[in-house]
């Protein structure tokens, strides 16, 4: 399968410029699956409560997801991309998928970074997985990544490729990925965003890191954007290297762990651990 | 508190000298914990169960923590080293810690790597961490590492600095310590050892790759030994690094994770996951 990321700066809160600057970006190209940034249309860094409502928009009934559900049916494509996505009350940063027949689904990132706390409710969908024609995708978005089980529960589920939109501001990511694909024999597509946001008068600047990436089974990096361009880029992957867990005639990955030795992996501990 | 690694060539199979080699190496320095290399005693490629049965011991019954005890106890230092275990009919490929009042536990090897399969019983011991008056220390073994869920339980469980006995062959664990260690702010010190066994007519020779490694709780190597050289090496670890999750004013690494939507990290898939 053809699979890649759009890698640019949107500006804050042009919401219509953004979205119109990915749909000519993603019009001009053929691929089968191509990951967007975290947040796209809105921008980031959020000063109020009331600006990330006003923002945020509906899924699927929103216009984002209207103008690239209609896409990815034209293509016959797959495209995931990062959203605000207003719930009644609730706001979520979330990650949409769209396919050949539509809008498929939506997950809600779990592990919220830094002031996004301040403006989401931490997800409630749990980890999802999508079976499609051209290979099973799971989706995690940003500070996902450095949490073991995102990537780790994706390829227990069978995720064979990893979209990963991202607004990556700590350097650490693109040199962390290949461990996450690795001990997961996984793809992972990582799209992030360029760009500086400097909206509160005291606090500091984010500038976002670019370098969005695309990482192989064996901990490969198969391609890494520039840390400041706009750029869409592709490669061919080959998901059959993300379906055999064998690693050596006696080790399979995912046969080899032991979850009657893993409790504590889900335990609550948030009450006498820190 | 100042920890460290002895690394060196175990002779397959010459217990007695590997011993004392070891022995005379960790008398003549002084630290609160030194971890030495996985089955440091017997060697690494057996070639038949008769011949593992024979150079494996009782713990801790055996010469090995007899000799290693007593030295722990005359030093008030801690010792962490690799050892072919004898349990009755069973054998495990274990990991010994000892303290200044003796033999403190053992940890089984969850993770067995390539032919460690045909010789060793899979470890029943789950993972383990001692409260010790100079820090809290879990234990792993070599492949052990290359699951998240070890150092990852490890750290749950309170762990300030991983030992990390280990016959490492594949390249990979070197540059892979660090997202281990930075996921979970925790140490880790990887003691492997070096040169090459070739036991068997008809399979490929094993070179050990040295490497041994101290990793700080920022992913930072802060030393790495000789690919081929014997090396005793010691650092000072500042646990309180370890001790606070604090990744931002926001996020806490471990308070953040989400027990609730983690339920497939210990579902049993070994029936319908390859």
């Amino acid at each position: 399968m053809k699979a890649g990321f759009y890698q640019f700066g949107p500006v804050f809160g042009d919401t219509g410029a953004n979205l119109d600057k990915a749909l000519n970006a993603l019009s001009s190209e053929e691929y089968d699956l191509i990951v967007l940034p975290e947040l796209f249309t809105t921008g980031y860094q959020f000063t109020s409560e009331e600006e990330v409502s006003y923002l945020s928009e509906k899924v699927p009934d929103g216009p984002t997801t209207a103008s690239l559900a209609r896409l990815s049916v034209e293509k016959g494509c797959y495209i995931v991309y990062g959203i605000a996505e207003k719930d009644g009350e609730q706001i979520f940063n979330s990650a949409v998928i769209c396919g050949p027949d539509g809008y498929m689904g939506t997950y809600r990132k779990t592990h919220l970074f830094f002031e996004e706390t301040l403006w989401f409710s931490p997800g409630n969908s749990g980890f999802k997985v999508w079976d499609t024609e051209i290979g099973r995708i799971g989706i995690m978005v940003c500070f996902d990544w450095f949490y073991p089980e995102s990537a780790r529960i994706l390829s227990i589920m069978g995720a064979e490729v990893i979209a990963h939109p991202s607004n990556l501001v700590l350097p650490y990511c693109p040199d962390g990925m290949p461990m996450r694909c690795l001990e997961n024999s996984v793809y992972a597509i990582t799209a992030n965003r360029t760009g500086t946001e400097d909206r509160h008068e005291d606090k500091k600047a984010l500038t976002f890191i670019g370098s969005s990436q695309i990482t192989g089974t064996k901990g490969e990096i198969i391609h890494r954007a520039s840390g400041t361009n706009d750029e869409i880029h592709f490669e061919e992957l080959d998901l059959e290297l993300a379906r055999s867990k064998d690693f050596n005639q006696y080790n399979n990955i995912m046969k080899d762990r032991r979850p009657d030795l893993y409790g504590k992996l889900t335990d609550d501990l948030n009450d006498d651990n820190s």
